[in-house]
Formats: structure tokens, sequence, C-alpha cells
């Protein structure tokens, strides 16, 4: 007979544990004109920011997606919590149950859900968790004065890999829609790719190098990753059409570039495609779209439909869950790395430290950091030598820059709504009126 | 590029986490004769009871299998263990990892490995790793004011329900060979166990029964159960061979008995067998022999070998990776509940403490604890109506009483070695001189 969850009848915590007040802060934050298969980013990306202060008065912070969807969920699950202990991690899930989703949000075609995967009520709910979650870790790392690993059990590495994560961009917005203007112009071509890449590699001293790509037709994709391979042989080199190819197109390309990739992200889409082009090329595939949920993974394991998991807190439900998921992979002798949606320097610091305690992180972590010119922390984060140290201080080990954090609330206040709910296809009507989300297999 | 594991050269946590003393106290326990397809269980058998103390002379303290070899790899892995914070579980891990298995003491003979299923040297680690994880947690625990549920995420349950453990066994030892003598009686017909269930039902309200068979011939077994189902109806009911069968016994026996079984337990050995068995029944059918490690899983699940896997805190290497283990249930569809070998009240709790935590535990988990008069701990913890409450004190809840710990050690001490290591073979052949390990299957 099945033992049923409860919400438990008892805080066991410490009174000083307990959750006095929830914060929500929606921001626009801004974000440069990155091209993908659906379109562009947005000038401004929206995020929320999730903030939980204890009995005590120590406040822990969360990040998370940050579009209307995600604020609906968060707003519920934010005067539930109040009066629980930030330890009761497990019990988020059951609160979080507890809230009704409407299918309309799930299935709102006003999404980038196309580069996230699936768009399940339940994954929709786990994506708010993690925000929530990170925030109680902080703050029970803070109060106890631990680092997130150590509520993790421990790291197993004091420095965490990333890998340089190059675009194809336009220098600027296109013209009426404002935006930031940053320094990095416009790259659309293997010069501008290989370019681009030179940068992050003297910047940051990143080793192993991602293309997005999708963009342009394969042959053009090719070309750009064969220059990278010219002038950084034998670096780890990765593309990711983010689902844009056939399966012939993406046996194509994986024939034509298996001496450089290191692997091949999300050639095509859904689970059988990638099945079929797994069992003719020894290129490895890894998946942030296919395999995002944890009701994805049998089948696709059971397939051998992907090598490389990118895993992505966000999505799984927050740095335990992500840990469960590296666990299933090591299990199963699948690979094991990190996915990146733009975010700012609470994810990366919730990322580093989970992927500090993870033995088999096979493969060096994406991040879209590089690419962010705002924050809403005092010290931006700073890779070196391709890595982040793992930091010792209590909780994440950043601090919230309030007067930042009220300066983008205020542009999600201005918004006329634009801009509160992701959309690259959108933003790409700006400089194209005829584009349309393409359908995919779109080569 | 792997991002490799390292010992982490810095301690992040507060000096008073930090263990400064970490004491091993083997023991040999009472034990009643109870049956089971090797033999019988030996008057005494071998327990180790690990303290780990902190810088700030908090004690934690953890149980696991005390034979020689065990001990051996826990003696190394104590003294590894000073300076290490109680939080840094991840690296128990890679202490542990650095410790030589002999191989003569991985396949020894003189083991009831075959009850524990495959016999491996990561198996034995993890096996007495779990036993200083446990350790850590209740000393965290005590030290933080946090019941060990609450490190582990938060329990979702108040309670944690058990089954009736019942055994085909003798009233006394075997003459001459000691051994404390309890009330039960023999119980080796279905009038026996359905006395001894009775007791159990009315003593600790248990709901659901477990018969440990493989040791009378099947139609006797099925007898038993049968004789169970009539005094009980309705109730949930196990038998468990311990892999003593062959697929066409199985077979028999699953279809004998399909209207009663929850489950069927390790009809039979190896994971080809039980998917043999699994396919031609609607009896779904546990494991605590063919899947013990995560190296097995893969295969078994692929091959719908089990329905049910019954998790050991010990087998698996401590309570978070039990929770790994939930996980992969979970998403594998896979029912889980707990096995359980002679075991103390420390490790009774610390089953409590972990199962309050798992959503997914889908049935109610078996316990010798009813059986063993002797314990470590200053209060027993006592059944009511069929389940445990859940500790809310600091650490695990248990505390241990000292006397007693010395009166079992020097038992241990006493012994001339013939106890030192659990041999229900051995203890057989006092009573039947031409008693060999049955080779399998039995019948």
């Amino acid at each position: 007979m099945p033992q049923n969850p409860q919400e438990s009848r008892t805080s066991p915590a410490p009174q000083s544990l307990v959750i006095s007040q929830v914060r929500l802060t929606p921001l626009l934050v801004a974000d440069p004109p990155l091209l993908n298969t659906q379109g562009v980013h947005q000038p401004y990306t929206p995020r929320l920011i999730v903030e939980v202060v204890t009995a005590d008065g120590v406040t822990g912070v969360g990040e998370t997606y940050g579009d209307s969807k995600y604020l609906e969920l968060a707003r519920p699950l934010a005067d539930k919590l109040v009066g629980h202990s930030v330890t009761d991690l497990n019990g988020l899930f059951t609160l979080a149950d507890g809230i009704t989703v409407h299918a309309s949000r799930v299935e709102s075609s006003v999404d980038v859900g196309g580069l996230r995967g699936v768009q399940t009520a339940d994954k929709l709910r786990l994506s708010v968790i993690s925000g929530f979650e990170v925030a109680c870790l902080d703050a029970w790392g803070k109060a106890a004065g631990l680092p997130v690993h150590a509520l993790l059990g421990g790291k197993v590495r004091d420095r965490v890999e990333y890998s340089a994560y190059l675009f194809y961009r336009w220098g600027r917005h296109p013209q009426g829609t404002g935006g930031e203007i940053d320094d990095w112009g416009a790259a659309v071509d293997p010069a501008g790719v290989v370019a681009q890449a030179e940068r992050f590699a003297e910047t940051f001293g990143f080793t192993s190098f991602k293309l997005k790509g999708g963009v342009f037709p394969p042959d053009q994709e090719i070309a750009a990753v064969r220059a990278l391979a010219g002038r950084f042989p034998g670096r780890p080199l990765r593309l990711d059409p983010n689902g844009a190819w056939s399966v012939p197109t993406s046996l194509h390309v994986a024939e034509e570039l298996r001496d450089v990739l290191e692997y091949l992200e999300d050639p095509t889409s859904g689970t059988s495609g990638m099945a079929e082009v797994a069992a003719k090329t020894p290129v490895p595939l890894a998946t942030n779209m296919c395999v995002t949920t944890f009701g994805e993974i049998r089948e696709a394991f059971v397939k051998d439909a992907v090598q490389v998991v990118l895993s992505d807190h966000h999505y799984w439900g927050g740095l335990r869950n992500t840990r469960e998921l590296a666990a299933i992979c090591r299990t199963f002798g699948v690979g094991l790395s990190m996915h990146s949606n733009t975010h700012l320097g609470i994810s990366l610091a919730a990322m580093t430290q989970v992927a500090a305690t993870v033995p088999n992180l096979d493969h060096a972590c994406d991040s879209h950091y590089p690419w962010q010119t705002e924050d809403v922390i005092t010290e931006r984060l700073t890779f070196r030598e391709g890595a982040l140290d793992v930091s010792e201080a209590p909780g994440l080990g950043v601090e919230l820059d309030r007067e930042k954090l009220a300066v983008f609330h205020q542009r999600w206040l201005d918004d006329d709504g634009t801009l509160r709910d992701r959309d690259d296809a959108s933003a790409m009507r700006v400089a194209d009126p005829d584009w349309t989300t393409p359908r995919l297999p779109r080569w």
C-alpha cells in the first residue's frame, strides 16, 4: 500500500529558519541581439528574482524565468511558503503541486518553448520551484555559515569549467527597439565567429567552444565550425541548431564535422529522430530539448537517443533535482553537462555550486553570462582560465545590488507588456516583417 | 573534457563541524534462530557502531555490517575522516575510493553474500560508507538542531509504515551454541506462521506480512501464505525465498498465490531469470538481490525484470544514495520499498528518517527489528499501528547506551572468531553436520 506524501503537520526546524517573508521582483535585463533558429533575442529579457527572508532576518536569493506564466505560478507559491522552513525543500514540490496551472498558459504560443523543450504544467512548476529552492538554500547556507555546495553534500572539485558560448549575432538591435549597445559587433560568418571565439578565449580563458546554430543553412555553419577548428586545433567544439535539421541533414553535418566535434547538440527534434541520428554516427549527441523532464528520460535512455544530457537546474526543479538527474545519467552511462539560457549572476552562482558537487560532470558547462552586461549582484562573477572558483562564502556567495534591482524592476513596470514574455520570433519580425517561427525541420 | 573530482583542498565548513575523532566499536548482538535458504542465523551477529565526534564535542552515530571484511575497510576510512567536515558527505566516496580492498575479501565464501546480492569491492565500500554517512548526518543534525530528515530535504510524511517480517524459526539455537532465548517459540508450519503473524499484528499493529521462504519445499510455503490469507483476508502478503527457485517453480508459486500476493520477492536468482518470470506472471516481482548496486539497474530496468526495488541504505551507500535510487525508480516507473537485514535501532532510525523524505515509497518497509532483543540505544523504537513516528529530535533522535555498547563489544572481544563473520550455513551445520550451502535453484 503506497505511503502517500502529506503536508507535514509540524515544522521541525529551529524557529530561526522559518520563512517570514517572500519577495518576488520581476525584471527586464538587457540582452544582446543573439540569433537562433526561432529568431533573435529581444533587447530585454524577463527574469524573476526570488527572496526568502527568515524569522532571523537572513535573506536568501534565487532566480528563474520571468515570463508572465512563471510569475502567475510564483505568486501563490510565495504566499504558501511563509511559515515553512528554508530546510523544507521536498515540501516545495508538495506546495507547488497544489497550485493550478491553466492549460492555456502551458500551451501558449508566445513562448520560446521550442528552445526549452517540451512544455508541461509540471515543468512550469519545476522551473518556478527552482528559484525558490535556490533562495531557500542560500538563506539556509547564510544562516548556518555553510556554502550551498555543503548543503548538497560538499564539492568534489574546487573549480567548475565553462565553455565559450558563441552566437551568430547582429551588432545592435533593430532600429526603434531600443536596448543597450555592447562592443562585440556583428558575427554572421565564419570570420566573425572566429573573432568572437578569440575574444572569448583571451578574455575568459575558455578552451572549448559551442556555436549556437540553426541560423544559417547547414553548410555555412559547417564552415564556421571548420574555421574554429582551424584556429583552435584540438579544442572541443560543439554545434547546436536547436533541432532545426532533418535526420539526413543531421547525419550530413555529423559526417562533415566528426573529427572536430566534442558533441552535436539537438541536431534534430524529438527522441525518435535523435535515436535515428545516434544510431548512424559516432559523434555523441547532446540534448537540452528532447530530455528536459524526468518523464522523458526512460524512452531516450532505452533507445540510446542521447549520449549527453545538458542539465538546467531551472527546468529540472532545482539543485537537488539536478543531482538526481546526475545520478540517473551516471547509472545509465549517459554523459552530463549543463545548459544555459539567458541568466544573471545568481543562477550562475547556483549552477557553479551544484556543478561542484556532481562527480560525473563530463563536459565544460554552458553559460550565457558573458553576454549579459547587466546584473543584480554587487560583484560580477569572473571566469579565469575558462572556469569559476567554487565560492566558499556562506550561501551562494553573492549579494543583491538593490539599486540595480530597482532599476531593472522599474523597466519591467514601465514595459507595456511587449517584452514581459520572451518571444524571439516577434523580435525578429521587427527586422523582417515576414518572419514566422520556422517549422522544423528547417533544413 | 571531463571535470575530474578531486579531494578538496580546503574545508569549507565552520570549524565546529570538523571531525576530531572517529570511534569504531564492533559488536556481537543476540539474534534468534531464524531460518532461510542458506541456513540459520547464528546466536550472535556482528554489527559495527560508528561514532564521529566534532571539534565541538557533538557525537553522531551510525551502524553497519560488522563482519571482518567491513571492519578492515572501516578502520582506514575512520583514520582518513579526521579533519574533514561532517557536511562533506560526497567526499566520503572519494576518501573510500582510495582504500584498497583485497579481492580475497570480496569473494570470500564465508559470507551471507548470497542473501545480500552481488559482492563487489565497490559494494563493500558503500556498505561501510553508509555507517559513516549516517554518523555524520546525525552529528550535523545534532549540531544544527535539525532532524536528519531535514538534512535530506525534509519529510513528506509524519509516519513510516513497516511490514511484519515473518520467519520460519526454531524455538532456540542448537544445544551447545549458546545465545539468548526469546519467548516466540518455533514456527515451522502454516499454523506456526499464522500464530507468529497474529502476535506481530497484536503487538505492533502491522497490517502487511512478509514470509521469509526458501526454507521448505514450495508447496509448504504456498500453504503457509494461504493460511495467512485465510487469517488476514485482503491484507498485502509477500513471500521471499531468496532466489531459491527455478523459473518454472517461481511461476508455479506465482500462479498459486496470484490473488493474495502484494509481490513475490526474489523468487529466482539473477536478472535474466527474474525477467523471464516477470514476463509470464501478473504478480509484481521485488528484489534486494538482483538489483543491489547502481551498476545492476540498467539491465534490470530495461528488461523489466523487477517491479519493486527493496532499497537498503547499507548496500546502497547511505541515506543520500537511497534518495538517488528512489529518484531512479520514480523515473523508470519501478516501485520502491525497503529491505532489512538484522540491524539495531540506529539503522532503524536512519531508515525511518530517509523513508520519510521519499515521495515514492510505494510499500511498507521491511525490518528485522522486532526480532532483536538487544539494542545499543537508550530507548527502543516502538511500532504503533504498524508504523514508526518520524522523530523530530535533532539528528537521528537516538542516544547510545554506553553500558550496553560495552557489553556487546566485550562479547565480540571474547569471541574466538567463530561468530565475527556471519555464516548461516556454518550455524546450520551445528544442527545438521551434512548441511552445505544449497546450490540454486534449490527447487
